[in-house]
C-alpha cells in the first residue's frame, strides 16, 4: 500500500499504555530519516528559518498513525 | 518554553519550497528518538502490535510544527 | 451553520464507548458523497494517482468531527 | 500494509486541482461504511447524541490521507 | 447545528490571502472565551501546570475551522 | 522558543480532568489575539465570507497543544 503522508519513519515498539478507550504507543525510532512540515508563509517568516538551520520537529501524538507491513 | 507535544525530534532544514499561501519545509533527522503514538484500543487491536514489534510512523506533513530555540 | 470543512457525511450512530476522559462514536455512512483530501504536490506524485483511480480514504478517529442539526 | 486508522472508505477520484505547494483531491464515496469518531465526553453530552441518532460527520481536508493499494 | 468542537471563539475576520488551492484567514477574537485541550497524562506531568497557572494555547491554522450562523 | 504555530494564546488554566491515559485540560483566555485559519478556496466560497464578517472559530481539542514559558 501506498500512501500519501509525507512523513514515514521506522520505529520499534518499546511501551503500550492501555486506557479505557484509548492507548499510547511508545516507539524508538533509530534510522535517519527525511520529513516534512507544511506551514504558511507567514509561520515560515516568523520562525527565519533557512537550510541549514537546525529546527525541532513537534507532533501531537493524537496525530501519529503506526502501520505495519 | 515547554510545550506538550510528545513527539520532538531535533531535524536539520534541508529544503524550502514556497506557494502563494502556504509552503514545505523538508528536514532531516538523524538522532535517535522516543516518539508516540495516541490511538483508540480497536485500533490498537487491529494493527496487533506488542513490545519489540517493528512498526512504520506516519504523520501528515500539516500536522508537523517546526521551532527553534 | 455553515462551517468550511470539505468533508460531510450524514450517518446513523451505531455504538458509544465511553472511558472516564475520551468517548468513541462509530457510525455508519450509507449515503454516497464527495469527499476531499488535501496533500503536498510531492505526495500527489508519490501516489501516482489520476482521475478515475480507485483509492482509500483514510482519518484518524480524532480529527472526524460529529454535529446534529 | 495494515494502519491504526479508524477511518477507511473506498473511493474514486474525480478531480484533482494542483497548486504550487498543495494540491487538492476529490474522491467519490459510494459504498457503504462505519467510520469512527474520538471526542471529550463533554463534547457528547453536550451533543446529547445516542445510538439511533443521524449525525453529520464532519473532517477538514488537510487531515484526510489517500492511500493506494 | 450542534457540532462537538470542545472550542468556540466568536471572531471577526480582519484579513483573507488567496493562494491556487488554499487561502488564509486572519480573524480578530476579543470575546473572552473558555478553551479545551486534550493531551496525555504524560505531557501533563511534563508541563507541570495545575489550576490557576498561565499557559500559552497553539493550533496549527490547518487545524482550525471556521463557521458561520 | 519560536514556533510555526499561527495561533496563539495567552490562557489560564481553571480545570485538569484525567483519564487513564489522556486529560483534559479547560484555560480561560480573556485577551484579545489574532487568530489565522488556513482552508481551501473552496471552502472560502461555500462560507461567503469577506472582511467584517463574523465568524465561529473551531478546533477539536485534541488538535489544541498547551505550552508554558
Amino acid at each position: 500500500m501506498k500512501h500519501g503522508a509525507r512523513n514515514q519513519l521506522t520505529a520499534k515498539v518499546v511501551e503500550i499504555k492501555k486506557g479505557t478507550v484509548m492507548c499510547q504507543v511508545k516507539v524508538e525510532v533509530s534510522t535517519p530519516a527525511t520529513m516534512c512540515s507544511v506551514m504558511t508563509l507567514d509561520s515560515l517568516d516568523d520562525l527565519g528559518i533557512k537550510e541549514g538551520d537546525q529546527v525541532n520537529v513537534l507532533a501531537k501524538a493524537v496525530n501519529v498513525l503506526l502501520a505495519t507491513e
